[in-house]
């Protein structure tokens, strides 16, 4: 894929998310894009994104699935308003609800992909199901709700 | 408090988790202790976790939540047990679900409290309620099941 992410469009100053954040030197820089009516990140964790030995840290797992989605949220709302994600006012979104559920662990050292599924859009909140698997293989279920920042946060 | 964290008495092999290991130079390096029948964990984010300029990235979080609620769940079942955290066969956990509800934002530059509560202990599981406050007002509530590592596995 060579079409900038999601996170691409965001304004500078809503880019420093540890998570999905381009300017966040420290972070995780995640990149999500459409594939069809889904969206998909892909990540590697870094050796030391470990829990017990030879398997990913579940923390980051939950981070991937709940930064994926908050760009997952922002670019399905552009859709949904028929416009472009980085027009104006600002499509960001926050995290409410996050629920994961570990099926398995996942092994260190393989490319992880991360799909999500926006199940509702209603007013500020957008209602999303991910997966996160290695190599075809499901290993991390995750439900999440996301509501639209209110610019008067954004303008702080 | 001065008495050793409960992560302290992890053996080295265990040693390496992202978010407790007291061994991952990379990492968090929680650390946990017993405040009554309560657990009690105080960490102060980096500059770093940012999630909107300002407040706290949801996903460290959710870190917090899970790595203080896995070593409760060694904490609580070595008391169930009536011995000592480090003795053998070693009690390490890791997490089934988490389930992080965020009800307010969580401002970046202070401390945090997070508190968890063992609910029930039955077999290999451990299932627990967590807040996480700033300065007394809980901004995220959390619910963690946490499953003892098989030695299998710790074995590998």
């Amino acid at each position: 894929m060579t079409e900038r992410a999601f996170q691409d469009f965001y304004p500078d100053d809503l880019a420093q998310c540890y998570g999905c954040g381009t300017l966040n030197e420290h972070g995780l820089q995640i990149k999500s894009y459409w594939d069809g009516d889904q969206t998909v990140c892909h990540y590697t964790p870094r050796p030391y994104h470990t829990a017990v030995p030879g398997y990913v840290y579940g923390g980051l797992l939950a981070s991937l699935i709940d930064c994926h989605c908050t760009g997952t949220a922002a670019a399905a709302a552009a859709r949904a308003e028929d416009r472009a994600i980085d027009s104006d006012p600002p499509l960001r979104f926050v995290t409410a609800s996050l629920k994961i559920d570990y099926l398995k662990p996942t092994p260190l050292g393989v490319r992880l992909e991360i799909r999500a599924n926006v199940t509702e859009i209603k007013g500020r909140k957008v209602v999303m199901t991910a997966t996160l698997a290695v190599e075809g293989t499901v290993t991390v279920r995750g439900e999440v709700i996301a509501i639209r920042v209110p610019e008067d946060l954004l303008a702080e």
